[in-house]
């Protein structure tokens, strides 16, 4: 059941799709106190918090205060209390069961026991707001419930399930060209190469670098020969400068957000000094969807929307300022505070919060400052690109994953875990995040795997690599500046082709369970807590997943281990995929076990009674058979049956009754 | 057997006390690149690399780059390679056992199987080093040959095992007096209050804010009638000011660094600009290890040296080129090069390795430019304490602990961990250093328990005491501007006073271990690998350690755990110290378990025919009776025997046998 209460005047984010009548009297559960514009709920000992989508910490967020406030940070620290999305739907499971969703585009803290390890509070920045409180007969009915009420979850192309490779960036077409022959060459499945900002002439969105990437619609034409995927990235700033079209017919019609002056806001990001295309506006977010046309009619069938939470570098105005006030600094003797304003005032040039209420939206003729509304600039600009597919590939599904991300957003497009770092820590948050994110609505997710930032190792790329093998999406990308790890960069080639190969073999399962998860509202990734609730062990594992029915998966993501602990709330059969070729099958009792794990090993589990359609293999996706499949599986006393789903991956007949088929063992 | 090979001529680091004949021939293991100034190693797949001292990542080195360079850094992430410290010996562990020492005050790079995973690396600056060639009976007679080899490592005093509370900064006496009143009040032991920057006049070394903190001596008086000692910290840099006495005398004796023209080299720190004592200068360190006296006076009996890598915020030089560079930019369109350029200026005023280069030691009157001894500076400002305090206070152990240090140092005084922060991650990277550094000589050593830096939660600092209980330095310590930390400031009062009256109850092993470990050339914490290097699965256990010959410690670290797995190499008892006083102990077969452990338990492992000699607490070390002991042991089949070391904790006639008595069981 949910029941909606409202507060205040609610500002309409379209998160959800038929409202509900709202309810009169009180809200359950919580405590309101409007002065504080704060609800609490007071906390059993063994209360356990899900949801928040995209942020740290852990699949249970106790412990820890969260701030839904679009963020552009790169270091994924225990510390930080907010990344690229606003995710604000939690579940509260314990001694009672109940799910909330705060519709709300402002910031909004989410206190999960820090300040008292008892009381979780939640906090908006003003008093208008809507809360869905949302009961059922478990928490997956929960999010089920709360899934249905957002909206059905984007749908991604099939040949978007087939492992990527991106660097920020590869600079020329030949870079590319080099890329997909040495994958090829070593017999490493690839279906796509992502494009970062340098394919474009001097950052500016809608254009191409005629020197270094030449006749681009014959590229794409020669990379889709190969079955490769050209994916360019798309900014939120439209760079300032004259002769541009994108920019001189924003400004002319315009779609720009502008300041309190009316005079248009402008900003540093990539290109240098850049508008932002009014995303909130139906009319700018149409025109802004329709500049897509440039490169889908090259052939582009995909792209990754970035910089949209939105990053700033820099304003002009405090830039300017900023100036100015360094002036003062000039020989003097700066004492420490004067020392520390003068780097502050540095490095409070980017991302600063203060700019983000002097911009201004229109928002159905309103005008709305950036703050109260931070949190769905991101969300309306992937929307603007959605909407836009619908009008101008109506019968194509392309591939969109964006940054910056709210509730709402994962109806047009998926979202990538950000500019994460080549850290052992965040293989685990990678996992961590997936079934935060399913409860959500983004399905097609999956991070930068062996690591955006920083240097990475062979054996991290390796171990991550296992892990992403089994999310939507799987890409491999990395910073510039940092080392190269596309995988032929290192010495390990049988077990990178290996574990690669492995992904193109679940490909049956992976599809048909995430297409299940999409069309029926439910979580392809959960917590072991969703699915054995009566297991007091199970409900605290932070480090194994249920991938679907059937899996269990259990990475290892620690340095130098030849194993890692699994917990099996059941007798489950393990399945090792050795790397040469082989797969040994063993079935291991309920509880407790050391598994070795070498680094090329990748074992899965699977649940009594489920069968796991896998297929040969293949160089891309386009190789693989979907129809004659062969199976893992562990009958137990029973009989196994499988739905399996699989449509031809580029039509949109979703839901036509043949893409499914009942497979019994 | 040790074998010291010289390449170049060497920079006399006085690391080594009496060095061993040079070996002609060729250095044993490593093939020498005398070019590239490298040493390789060719490391098997099971290959485990030991040692560095206080740095990032595994007990295993294994996997990663590290560079001896002292840094103060605060983000202690898996991808820095450098800490505080220069640590430069290793043990190779794996088909053939070996130890290196490499003796360089210079910037040193570890390569253990980063670049390509089966080669070790060691390269260096310059050609000027003397390596060390360690081979034994097995790691721990490799380490303990190498302990032998740089001298017994600093003794504190015994009221430093107590429980030390900390925070930049107590601002006034009465908050020292506030905390200590809290702490007793509420039962929870306590022995020490440390004292931060802000304790001096304008932090300014060896000056007492007379305002905030008057008539000290009759503060610290009041302080140890009730049994506690204050610890003021000192910094490296000495304050350009006139007037004041300590940068007047060490300006007319010439005892600061200089720059390549001979005058004073400066550089902001806390004070401001601050002049920094040449303490690779004999004359000059006796002098500024002579200005502890004001403080040894007042009867204090603790040190801590910080900001001696030497941390610089800027210097005078570089700034004024930095803001007149900074004119340049007034006016323009920065495009992103020039921003970054921009910024780039601004945060590379503080610790800039360009800085290390424009400033002279003399050193027995050879001038020497920093960069070439950077990493002998805060072993040498510690020595020139510890020294002093053997001139001044001879009959006195003195406490003392550093931030930054080399080998050799341990003879001085021992180091904390360092600016860490309030991450659950950090738990274990404490855990991990340990061993590390015991191998290294410092033995007095624990982290910041509950992290410095960022905010804390109640559950990180039960389960971070959890571990610090067992550390000699027990220090709860945290930043400004970060949540404050306390114990006090929770709500789990009954939690904390068990937790940490427990340290109390451990002291007589505790110390007697420590005395052992120092006096025998021991390490007080091993890794599983050393004691069990038969096991498979012991060898790559990295969050277990054995604590002395009987315990075995797994501290919990991750949040809203119920408990961890802990793998027995042996049958060991399990003893479980609960929040309500009652002790529960049962025998755990050898193999992997999980065990339940809530936040307020503290469990450890009894290895078979050992046991533990307890006490029954106190409030303050004062209170512990060291002679009435209680014990937990596990007898299995046999015969305990403990060699017990008690001394009266503040007299130096260590050797005296009547310290040691054997206890049977």
């Amino acid at each position: 059941m949910i029941r909606r209460y409202v507060y205040g005047k609610v500002m309409e984010t379209e998160a959800i799709m038929e409202k509900p009548q709202c309810q009169e009297g009180t809200i359950p559960y919580f405590t309101v106190d409007e002065e504080k514009m704060s609800f609490s709920f007071s906390m059993e000992e063994s209360d356990r918090v899900y949801g928040l989508g995209e942020n740290v910490r852990g699949i249970n967020k106790r412990g820890w205060i969260y701030e839904s406030k679009c963020s552009d940070d790169p270091n994924h620290l225990e510390d930080r209390r907010s990344l690229y999305g606003a995710h604000n739907f939690i579940v509260v499971d314990g001694k009672v069961q109940f799910g909330v969703f705060v519709d709300y585009p402002g910031i909004l803290t989410f206190d999960v026991g820090y300040t008292r390890h008892s009381e979780l509070k939640i906090t908006a920045s003003d008093w208008n707001l809507d809360v869905y409180v949302i009961e059922g007969e478990d928490v997956k009915d929960i999010v089920k419930q709360f899934r249905g009420l957002i909206g059905r979850s984007y749908i991604a192309p099939l040949w978007a399930f087939g492992y990527g490779q991106s660097r920020w960036s590869y600079m020329t077409a030949d870079e590319v060209r080099d890329v997909v022959k040495k994958h090829r060459e070593l017999g490493i499945p690839l279906d796509s190469v992502y494009l970062d900002i340098d394919y474009m002439e001097r950052y500016k969105d809608f254009t191409l670098n005629d020197e270094t990437f030449p006749d681009f619609a014959e590229f794409n034409k020669e990379m889709k020969e190969q079955n490769i995927h050209l994916v360019p990235i798309i900014d939120a700033g439209v760079k300032q400068e004259e002769g541009y079209p994108v920019y001189e017919e924003g400004l002319e019609k315009g779609y720009f957000c502008k300041k309190e002056d009316g005079t248009p806001f402008v900003a540093a990001v990539w290109p240098g000094k850049a508008l932002f295309p009014d995303m909130l506006n139906k009319e700018a977010r149409d025109w802004f969807g329709d500049q897509y046309k440039f490169l889908l009619d090259q052939g582009v069938e995909g792209f990754w929307n970035d910089m949209n939470e939105p990053a700033i570098f820099y304003t002009e105005d405090r830039l300017k300022d900023v100036l100015e006030k360094l002036d003062t600094f000039k020989g003097k003797n700066l004492d420490l505070n004067r020392f520390w304003e003068f780097t502050g005032l540095v490095s409070g040039l980017s991302n600063n919060v203060e700019d983000y209420k002097m911009f201004y939206h229109n928002i159905n003729g309103e005008k709305v400052r950036h703050d109260r509304v931070h949190n769905l600039f991101g969300y309306n600009m992937t929307r603007a690109a959605g909407e836009a597919f619908e009008r101008l590939e109506p019968d194509k599904r392309i591939l969109m994953f964006s940054r910056s991300s709210y509730v709402g957003m994962h109806r047009y497009g998926g979202i990538w875990q950000g500019d994460n770092k080549s850290w052992w820590s965040h293989i685990l948050l990678n996992l961590k995040m997936m079934p935060s994110l399913n409860m959500c609505g983004f399905i097609y997710t999956g991070a930068d795997l062996g690591g955006f930032g920083s240097d990475t190792t062979e054996d991290l790329v390796l171990r991550w690599l296992a892990l992403g093998i089994f999310t939507p999406l799987m890409r491999n990308h990395s910073a510039m500046g940092t080392r190269v790890q596309e995988v032929y960069r290192f010495e390990n080639m049988d077990g990178f082709r290996h574990i690669i190969g492995l992904r193109y073999r679940f490909l049956p399962y992976l599809y048909s369970e995430y297409m299940k998860a999409v069309l029926r509202d439910e979580m392809m990734f959960r917590p072991l807590a969703f699915d054995y609730p009566q297991d007091s062990h199970a409900v605290n594992v932070e480090d194994q997943l249920l991938l679907g029915d059937g899996l269990m998966i259990a990475p290892v993501y620690e340095q130098n281990a030849e194993g890692r602990y699994v917990y099996l709330p059941e007798k489950m059969k393990m399945v090792r995929f050795k790397v040469d070729g082989t797969t040994e099958e063993e079935i291991l009792e309920a509880g407790h076990h050391y598994v070795n794990i070498s680094l090329t090993d990748v074992v899965v589990f699977v649940r009594p009674n489920h069968l796991i359609p896998m297929s040969s293999g293949g160089q891309c996706v386009e190789d693989v058979d979907f129809e004659n499949l062969q199976y893992i599986s562990y009958i137990d006393n029973g009989e196994a049956v499988y739905e399996y789903y699989h449509d031809n991956g580029y039509e949109k007949d979703y839901e036509n009754p043949e893409h499914i088929r009942v497979i019994r063992m």
